[in-house]
């Protein structure tokens, strides 16, 4: 009974496998797969939604910027955000600066080393009606992650806060005055 | 001879104190003491230039943004920053989000909490022939923190980047991709 339900679990990594690969080989390759999102252009200069940091694997120190559309759903709290709003997640590692220190009276400065990722969300109601209305990609030095379980993790994650924050629409951020 | 140095002492710190309150008081009560610095108008919606975060007593998470002149400085790489360069250091009360560390496997998330205050430093290097060509002013829920000592320590910071970093214009921040 043990080895059927190991191939059986087997078989369905094998086939969730097959289905996230057609799916990934079905957008373009400079967009992420399942969701087909696209960095967009001039993300860089979008307004500053917020700051945090994450310790653990991530390690890193990020950015939240956010396009015209979410900008204005983030001031005046609008939730849902509406179709077209896009968040820019920018990442650095978490780095000690020594420099800073030298200036300080004990060690406390940390600052943004090397860039990590861009994680991008895009609200679309209608093509993204199966995950709430939010589309996925992750970016490496402007390249799409093309690892479909990456993309996956993303809605896994965020889904949790349908019970969490039931009013924050599947985002971890709050805008900083 | 203690008791006079003492006193030489006090007399010399009265003599700041009065010198520092009579700065303070030629500039407008919406500026900062010493340099006269207010809050530029619109810099909630500069640019990011890049996040740090620190511990210590200020346990802050913050966000450096700049105004056009010195987004391009920073881009490029120009240095000394022209004159008209405005740059603006937001921070936020560094707070661990036990509803973030829900989601993950291990606490691990940080983010911006209520505001502390807002530097900005002006770059004119007639006006501010004294301080490198710098001018500076803090404000706390968008007043100009009006002590002329805070003020005062903000040069006497960035000054110790003359030998640390010789060709960062007294600027801590580096631009982050």
């Amino acid at each position: 009974m043990k080895k059927v339900l190991v191939c059986a679990s087997a078989l369905i990594s094998v086939s969730i496998g097959i289905a996230a690969l057609v799916s990934a080989r079905a957008q373009p390759q400079d967009a992420s797969p399942i969701y087909g999102v696209k960095l967009p252009e001039g993300y860089r200069d979008w307004k500053l939604i917020s700051v945090a940091q994450e310790k653990g694997a991530n390690n890193d120190i990020r950015a939240i910027l956010g396009n015209e559309i979410a900008l204005k759903a983030f001031r005046e709290g609008i939730r849902p955000f509406p179709d077209g709003a896009i968040l820019a997640r920018l990442a650095w590692k978490y780095e000690s600066s020594s420099r800073n220190d030298a200036v300080f009276p004990a060690p406390q400065s940390f600052v943004a080393g090397e860039p990590t990722n861009v994680q991008i969300s895009v609200k679309d109601s209608r093509r993204y009606a199966d995950t709430e209305g939010w589309g996925y990609g992750q970016f490496e030095a402007g390249v799409a992650n093309r690892i479909p379980t990456v993309t996956q993790s993303c809605f896994a994650c965020h889904a949790k806060l349908r019970s969490l924050s039931p009013g924050a629409d599947f985002v971890f951020t709050s805008y900083s005055r």
